[in-house]
């Protein structure tokens, strides 16, 4: 479903000054690379619609495009023809930096304006008006359950797997598990709905959605807008090294996911719909 | 200039199921609150456009706006006529999530449509094209230095003025200081965004910019579009308890930044300008 995707630097190289106890030195660095992906979508025979622009570390693209659109109600499973680096562009540089999402139905631009600009990390929303916040989708169902001792381990199997952390100091993780613990997904990112719609788009473009037997766990702190992209998705439990804000365990009653913060230390506080942690 | 500000909650009380080694127990809790502010922007005579939607933590809504407007450079300093609340809706629970800036000059709808949907914070963006990303500014200019020895200790001056914070465990902060590293202003918001915008917008609604004498220091990390808004303010000096991304240091150097991270335990590392810190 998706050409095979470019090979890009996560990480970049640079120098840097450093001060420890008042001395000055210099020493080569490894940060983080971020760089704006721009998402195309088209219906057959449509011409492309640019509809947003992300900040987002280059690896896991076509994911990131494919998540992004079906997390912000933009589009659905099933509906993802072809995922592809915009090659029209002349700009060399930057032609790794265009995802188009082909679809298999006519692109809905009404659906793009309702929804417009669609969202952001912990803060600032592109969206226009508080209507177009709620992206509907069903209340995901009970019937999954984990255990408590498994749930407190997943931030060291997160962490254990992000590769990208341990030479930059710099990112943020979400990973998908099974009820045993069993890493299905992680991804990294400087931004984390970024690694949020990565693994919830790689398994877009397998077709393995909902997912109703998976817990996530993320990096940092839970908001609103991660909650709802897990509520899309059908993920029953969401775990945070962070805290939640309110609005994000509202969500998370509301939704039918259970969210669980300060997930550390062989401890957890579980926010909404407990009855899903034995 | 700006109308008083509606006193709102910036935690919210929870329940919460606790998990410790096993056991398992219920507690009261308080989380930071989320919610979504709605900013609209209007000339004189004009009809309000609405411009964006931020998630937030009330408190601030009109330094928000109008940082917001300011570093994505859709208002200028000294058009800000009024900001107010929306004092037309009928729903009273939403009428305190929808803020009006009015201009003394016509709101330029292009220059809206060229930034439409502004920015983020970690992840996505808003922006719908490659092009919308890079808000112009004069670069800063050098003049202003401060000591390694007051950087190192500007974190813990952050965390100090946090109130927040302390409460829930779950705020960014963006604080600006002098080059004493006395605090002149300090702002906590779930969005680390949000947390700047209020900083910067509070001096432009007292007229007090550029901030050419001041240094910022943020909460996490640093990416491309912080560094951006402080290089509208004019701050040269702007310092995290993280890491910056690759395209952060990249701003800095082009847009005449000096961005530290890891500025902790007496230590810090400076990836852009460097002679600023003496």
């Amino acid at each position: 479903m998706a050409a095979p995707e470019q090979v890009r630097r996560n990480v970049t190289p640079v120098r840097v000054v450093t001060v420890r106890e008042g001395a000055r030195g210099e020493r080569a660095d490894t940060l983080a690379t971020e760089e704006p992906l721009e998402i195309r979508v088209q219906g057959p025979g449509q011409e492309a619609a640019r509809v947003a622009v992300t900040m987002r570390t280059p690896g896991g693209d076509f994911e990131l495009a494919a998540g992004f659109l079906f997390t912000e109600g933009l589009v659905q499973p099933g509906e993802v023809r072809r995922v592809a680096y915009c090659d029209d562009l002349d700009d060399e540089e930057q032609r790794y930096n265009v995802v188009t999402v082909t679809l298999t139905v006519p692109f809905d631009a009404e659906r793009l304006h309702r929804n417009f600009f669609a969202t952001s990390s912990c803060g600032v929303c592109g969206k226009a008006s508080l209507d177009d916040i709620t992206v509907r989708c069903p209340v995901v169902p009970i019937g999954f359950s984990v255990a408590a001792d498994v749930v407190v381990e997943l931030p060291d199997r997160l962490r254990a797997a992000q590769r990208v952390f341990d030479r930059t100091g710099g990112l943020h993780a979400a990973g998908l598990f099974t009820a045993a613990g069993e890493p299905i997904s992680v991804r990294e990112d400087v931004g984390r709905h970024n690694a949020v719609d990565k693994v919830i788009g790689e398994q877009l473009l397998a077709e393995r959605l909902p997912l109703a037997d998976m817990a996530m766990q993320v990096s940092g702190r839970v908001s609103f807008e991660i909650v709802q992209k897990a509520a899309v998705a059908g993920i029953p439990v969401l775990s945070a090294v962070g805290a939640p804000s309110s609005l994000a365990v509202d969500a998370g009653e509301r939704l039918g996911v259970t969210v669980l913060g300060f997930v550390r230390d062989g401890r957890c506080n579980i926010y909404s719909h407990p009855g899903r942690v034995v």
